[in-house]
């Protein structure tokens, strides 16, 4: 992460004049972080940049994504105790939440079989790039990341302009380097949209069934090798079993992001 | 906030050349945003802020803080076309994820009664404002917002240091105008913070007993006049009650910025 | 453009304080913009920015991207003449620049005929949005902004990992919402990088001729519709429409943004 | 350059979330930069920050400065494969833009003799310092870098003014640190600016005899020992050395950063 | 201190191309820093906080909040010659500034016996952390850093809504972590914040013998036990002894950081 | 002032959640800023930016740069109470240090009769823009701001290279448009500086008699009229007229910035 970005993160925690960790005297000390329940832990990488912008020595123990179980040693930290104390909500906060979402995501993977399971940008402001790579770490696809990324078509802006007037305006001025997305809830729809020239469709809150009939509909028509498609719209880690089912490309469910609970991590300092 | 961190929420969503928004033509629209469930609405300041940098007129038609139905309408906009889609996003996730936080906090305040429902540091690092202000609207107390807010001494200082010399440091140290609050996870050791001159003793992962007992401890030894007391650790919306019982005077709870699912809002264009 | 990023073009021409402008009386002035020579104009949008930042009404009397002759007036303003002195440099060099790129770009794409003229990552640090923009307003494509914006695989990964081994990785790894583009320097590895899924190929460095029997290979092979293909590397406005006659989708080339001169633009106060 | 520049320089050329090195494995690697044509080389300097920042060891081959062949080595790089993809682009923007100035200006020097070249404000906005410092490099004068630098009576402050009150205000306002330069048309007023205590002089888009005219006036007048006498407008390296004869200390030219084409380097990989 | 911060303050003293240190050979040099006058000594972790930045070896010579005389050697210093020369004023800025506010602060707490020697918000803009961590150095307490660090309810506030709503106000607003203070100017008031739970009582503008009548007014009230006592207003290093016997914890003024001359210390280079 | 300078000198003084003025109705009033004693008024231009940014509306009663006295009311101010105790201090803390040093500064400008008065680089880290201002605004001299302001060769300079090398260097490497000066010891020197072709002589640490001596060295030497001659060092209030008298052009002093006392405002709220 940036500098500039970290920097805004420890002025967050530490406020301006820490009043805390400043009692501690100036020795040095080790301290371990423990995982309070079984997940698959992400935020690896940035504790170890946050742990080197406080002149501390951190090394992880097991890799970034793996699965441990409840009590496992994740990281392992080794300087001034101070700067321990002073790093350690910060850390524990990133690998909470990244991990949350990297637990749950591969449990939708798993669940999705074959079909990608992908986030949306119902993410936390501030924070997307963390909460995106927790997903690929959890197995998941990003998804795009902003506005720029790729040209998504949506029901606002069907409302705007229409289907045919979007998708003739988003290939007139996106770049040739970006893919266009639409979203249908109607068969039908789908359809114009890929003999428009659509590179993906997103089925938005349909069924699994009214999804499989319009994949159908567009291999009758020959359609389907042109387009990936997405199912999206009311999909939960209960039933995204079905929507992958239905014979989409990629199940996507802002779930990912807005309903993971965070890991329970500790740190203990040893002396 | 301040513009400088809005506008890296702004960029955050729209990256560099918002690729999706600029199909649309340049016409004016109206657009409402709706609660799709039950909750209390948190987010609207930011809301207001938001729009008005986009250059969209906001008008709210539900005070910040107040308990809607689903499918209520909570904020009606108008203006550029284009700027209520590059608007919208950023508007619902602010919304989402912190209406999320009021509606959980507010459940807790009712199940609390008369005793302080607080929430931790344990936020999504550079939202902090945000969770503890959403904490607030549903009528919790944000508890201290940084290192520096006011002193607290851990159990990893205590490890360090041991209780007499912490707090003796934190009062040689500390200003004046800061309260010095120390975990505990022992009677004993309440009494004994209490006598050295903390300003609240925070009962660290013990059982709803056994801070009743501490607390009559320190009303035997007459100390429960001068400390405020906080029961915290394994606190969750379900057992609350129990601790609010036993005779503290404020219970605080990760969960309520950590296990708060997202509330659904939508953006609906209307034309 | 964001408030902090104008804010530091802004004191990058007025410095600590400004010695220059300061010594003009208060009292308001207009002025003019006029085209020291043919061109298309852009880069009013910025100048509407900067002259607003500086508190100052400016109109602009021809659209963004129109061809305007020499000696045109192409805006008009009024305020503090001293603002005027401030706001002068940076709206002339933000003008200059940026219609130099429109210009060329513009005569590129005429001469590019159906194919589309592209830019590429070779452009000023700090500057690239606009030159982007630019290009758009003469009517090339912006190509990718950035190392986020799609993958491309280049000589130097391909001497690294390999062909297939990158688009492996590539689509492993990248989300299924980018493009991923492959430059290759002969007929078979535009065949290979078809076949295993590339969405766009770069014939990089190729001969006109050597790229249309690439094309005509792909075409034999059926692989032509699955993908796009773009000439670049070595082309220049003088040599570009041959390789836009070699059969590809798009041509791409750095002089866009490296080769542009400048156009002259003066403002002249009124009393 | 700051840390915090060069992280936006950074943030521009990655974006998001780099899709494109992310691909190749943890591999260490070797690679060198190359001249693609002869040229001053410079931005050595910032390459070497660069490739710092991304953890990479560069070693220069050559001084900022020299003039090579086409097809020298003027880099060598060592390190993670992945990091040199990430360098890449911004390195050799810098290198391309710079040594571009650099070339030219050094062209201009010698035709020059000894008369000192110098550049103006038309620079592109936020790469103003690297622009100027090509210009040192290729042995050029940077001029005043912004509106503090100096005081500068032009044009526009001589309309709203006169040259006596705005020589009047310079000398009382401005710090007796800073140097007054007035451009003025006409060898009358060069005699008026000098006699009112001008530093420097600026003949504004006057022909090269005209100029010698008012700097036989000013040596008749016994001025010519007082002031510097600089000639600007209408400059280019091709009439530069006329203009350099008519007996003024200084040329200066916007032809320096605004006609400069980039110099081509490329970045080779090597396993 | 924050990277970006640092970056700043050396901007602001470098300027955009520094002229005058870059005609400095490219040769090592030693160098001391030297105290002028008598004083206590602060500022010297952010002394080794630039000569860092600056890639400088600095050992300070004595520890920070010393006592030292007239001419002793503070610090000590190695490396580039020209970085000497561009950390040279921005380090003795620092220290002579937080040195003068050390030293100030020393001599009032000297005279201020067991009572407490705060500071205030009255600081310079952009520049409190230092002054505060300087009265700390100097043996003073900080008083709260900001608006957000405690309550305070003042003279304004009192006017605008009164003294029990004020405090009604804040002690259901504030969190339970925050002191909530009080300014008074008249005993019965004194009483009044006591008995409506402030937790410290500032006396403002009071005489000595009238702030000793309200102190003893608590006490017969039995009150005294419940709150901290602050004297502030009118309050000088020569006045100081005189409230601090009146029977205060503590005793604050401005005048620490507004009437603090700077101490001399001057670089002195050794080749 | 830059918005982003500004919003960090607002940020400084509220911290993260205003506790205090948030306590406050949402009611409007009036309020005045009243001067404590004689002064220079100065700030008044940065008051007015801090009350808008704020939302507040604000009327100066006094010019910039007036002398008011005791008791005067300089500033009256309207808008939403929480917002006047917001910007309050932020405000105060501009005028009292600004009228300090320009109330000083105008008293050193008096006694020095045609002399310029100068202030120096001694500053307060991060305020220079503003301490430098009040210094216009009383009167003075700013001197250079920065080392790219003029090249300035000190006595660290010449034990590097001697003052013939260094201004050799000087003259090579500073553009024409910068000054030159040269801090000197002796009249020898400062004759050697003239000659060399220094714009400036700074007379460092030297007697009034000696300065008058090297003075008419210069005179003697017909070397008077090429130089601006400046005292520094050792320069105070009270003997400044004796340096004045001394010959020169300038005099500086570290003590307007150094040495000058606050000036005392109030904000009074009326309802």
């Amino acid at each position: 992460m940036l500098l500039s970005q970290l920097e805004l993160f420890v002025k967050e925690d530490l406020g301006e004049m820490d009043a805390s960790s400043s009692i501690v005297p100036e020795i040095n000390a080790k301290a371990s972080i423990l995982a309070g329940e079984e997940c698959i832990v992400s935020g690896l990488d940035e504790a170890d940049e946050i742990l080197k912008y406080f002149g501390l020595e951190g090394g992880r123990l097991v890799p970034e994504g793996s699965r441990v179980v409840a009590g496992s040693k994740v990281f392992s930290i080794r300087g001034r105790a101070r700067s321990i104390l002073q790093a350690e909500r910060l850390v524990l906060n990133f690998m909470g939440r990244m991990s949350g979402i990297s637990t749950l995501t591969s449990s939708c993977v798993e669940r999705a079989g074959k079909v990608r399971v992908a986030s949306t940008r119902k993410t936390t402001p501030g924070f997307r790039f963390f909460e995106k790579r927790a997903v690929m770490v959890g197995g998941g696809d990003p998804h795009r990341f902003d506005l720029s990324s790729s040209v998504m078509i949506k029901d606002n802006h069907l409302k705007i302009m229409g289907l045919e007037e979007a998708l003739r305006a988003a290939r007139a001025s996106a770049s040739f380097t970006k893919k266009i997305e639409v979203e249908v809830e109607r068969a039908e729809d789908a359809l114009k949209a890929a003999s428009l020239g659509a590179d993906i469709i997103m089925f938005d809150n349909m069924s699994p069934g009214d999804i499989r009939e319009a994949v159908e509909l567009l291999i009758r028509e020959g359609m389907r090798g042109r387009v990936l498609l997405e199912a999206s719209g009311g999909i939960t880690p209960e039933n995204l079993s079905e929507y992958a089912a239905a014979g989409v490309d990629v199940v996507s469910l802002g779930a990912l992001t807005r309903s993971a609970r965070w890991i329970d991590f500790s740190l203990e300092v040893e002396i």
